[in-house]
């Protein structure tokens, strides 16, 4: 079934506490794309300034990333410079450069139309309700939010929220979004006003799958070395809807399977810079990695004891 | 197979968003107890002063809690003042007062030493290993510490963690004992510097046991109502050492079984104040809330993908 991603491709300027990077491959789309790759084929739409390295992105296709939705403006890419804290656990946006990303208008080539599986990365919501209205009749939409579009365009966000059919955050967003500071909450809050599951990520913690009735909760794998934080969001959403759409279904016990393959991909993204965590990764390596998630909380309950 | 705990029997004054308790049973030992009790028997060595309500203590005493080993001093009782952030995320202790505890020295009664299941609370370091010296052939000796006793008695506290066999203690006391922030290389210092396993609780996000090979993740349970964290992680070593006495197994699987009680009994815990939310608690609530915990983090596999 296919699988679209619509977001950002873009320059990343990192620094951690254990190296730097400058205008590494970068943005959500990529992210999704080359974690999503490693399950199913991706097709992305997005836009990139005439200063992008496109020979690097092209250099990605044959993973299974189909990059001819990409827009090629004129103008500056979009940059992104970020320095993490020692213990990898905040980090400050030293500088944000839009470039051709700010004008960008998201034009779905035709055979994008069809698309069964679409995630509406982290971009303005009225853009994300735009390539909505362009999809014909997707099985499952999955959208990302960040708290600037919570304060800035909160009604057209919770206008978008209606339509799609996951919401998927991080833990200070969901509060933000729906001003409580606990989590099931915040997530019952978000389900009432929109979406039919969401999914909430906890950083270092693991992630939250939430509907109305039931909450299934995914560990992060024990690292013992992070390099880098970035991108593990993307490469999570790239991963689950790459399960789904390499399964084709969405029942809850297959959306808990695609939370272990997230939570997987997320685990490979922040154990590289950038997206070297892919490089040279094979569909095996994920199966173990994927079966070490199903053991970490695995237990055998046995009998009732009462 | 016998439960015993030693630990503080104390008097709680506690400030929350949510209302306030004043002199309160509380204490590690009496969380333990009263949670534990809940699985089996428990035998409890303390010391209250001639202040302390000895008759609520003694209303305990038919859910399973053997006080006869609580030493009756003359003097204050062991009294904890705190108060909550608005989001129960931080609390600032506002007064302690340590009373007759402050010069205690645990003496097991004869039936205690032959304990098979030993928790020892946080207490000085040197008491708990005096505690140690005085049990004959225990089966399994867990025991909690604190940044007070890493930071006063650090010497002290690695000869005991070389003689027990599980340390339990929360995120922010294995760093702060291993000296690193990534909590799994932290997780790994320690049981190369003493137990052969680690219980590391993480409060909302739900508690890690690790030995030197594998990692085992129990999950917070979703609760849109805490209004008391007081004990949480003291009737989760409660649950996990009276689950380990009712089995009496010790096996990777069962100690796994005993983590999700553990955590089931945190979950009452933060429900109500103080020691309320074991009130009225059945054998079945407990088994109801396990499976539910169970259930949290299942997911069914299937066939492999690759």
């Amino acid at each position: 079934m296919s699988l679209l991603v619509v977001g950002s491709v873009a320059l990343d300027s990192i620094f951690t506490p254990f190296g730097e990077t400058a205008d590494a491959l970068g943005g959500s789309a990529v992210y999704f794309s080359v974690a999503g790759a490693m399950l199913h084929p991706v097709q992305v739409v997005g836009v990139v300034g005439d200063d992008y390295p496109v020979d690097e992105l092209e250099r990605l296709a044959p993973r299974g990333i189909d990059w001819s939705g990409v827009e090629r403006a004129s103008g500056e890419s979009f940059r992104w410079k970020g320095k993490y804290s020692y213990d990898l656990q905040s980090r400050e946006t030293l500088e944000t450069r839009l470039g051709v990303f700010a004008a960008f208008e998201p034009k779905l080539p035709p055979s994008a139309r069809d698309a069964e599986f679409l995630f509406l990365g982290n971009i303005d919501p009225e853009l994300q309700l735009g390539v909505l209205a362009q999809v014909r009749k997707p099985k499952l939409v999955a959208c990302d939010t960040m708290n600037y579009w919570i304060q800035s365009k909160k009604s057209t966000l919770m206008d978008l929220l209606s339509r799609v059919d996951l919401l998927m955050v991080n833990d200070g967003e969901a509060r933000e979004l729906s001003g409580d500071w606990n989590i099931h909450r915040a997530g019952q809050w978000i389900l009432r006003h929109g979406p039919k599951r969401l999914v909430i990520k906890q950083g270092e913690y693991g992630a939250l799958m939430m509907d109305r009735e039931r909450t299934f909760y995914a560990p992060a794998f024990p690292l013992e070395e992070v390099f880098d934080p970035t991108g593990a969001g993307d490469a999570f959403a790239g991963g689950f809807m790459g399960y789904l759409a390499r399964t084709g279904s969405t029942t809850e016990e297959n959306l808990r399977r695609a939370m272990i393959y997230g939570a997987t991909m997320g685990s490979f993204a922040v154990a590289q810079f950038g997206i070297r965590g892919f490089d040279a990764l094979t569909l095996a390596d994920v199966e173990r990695r994927a079966h070490a998630f199903r053991m970490l909380t695995h237990v055998d309950m046995a009998e009732p004891i009462a």
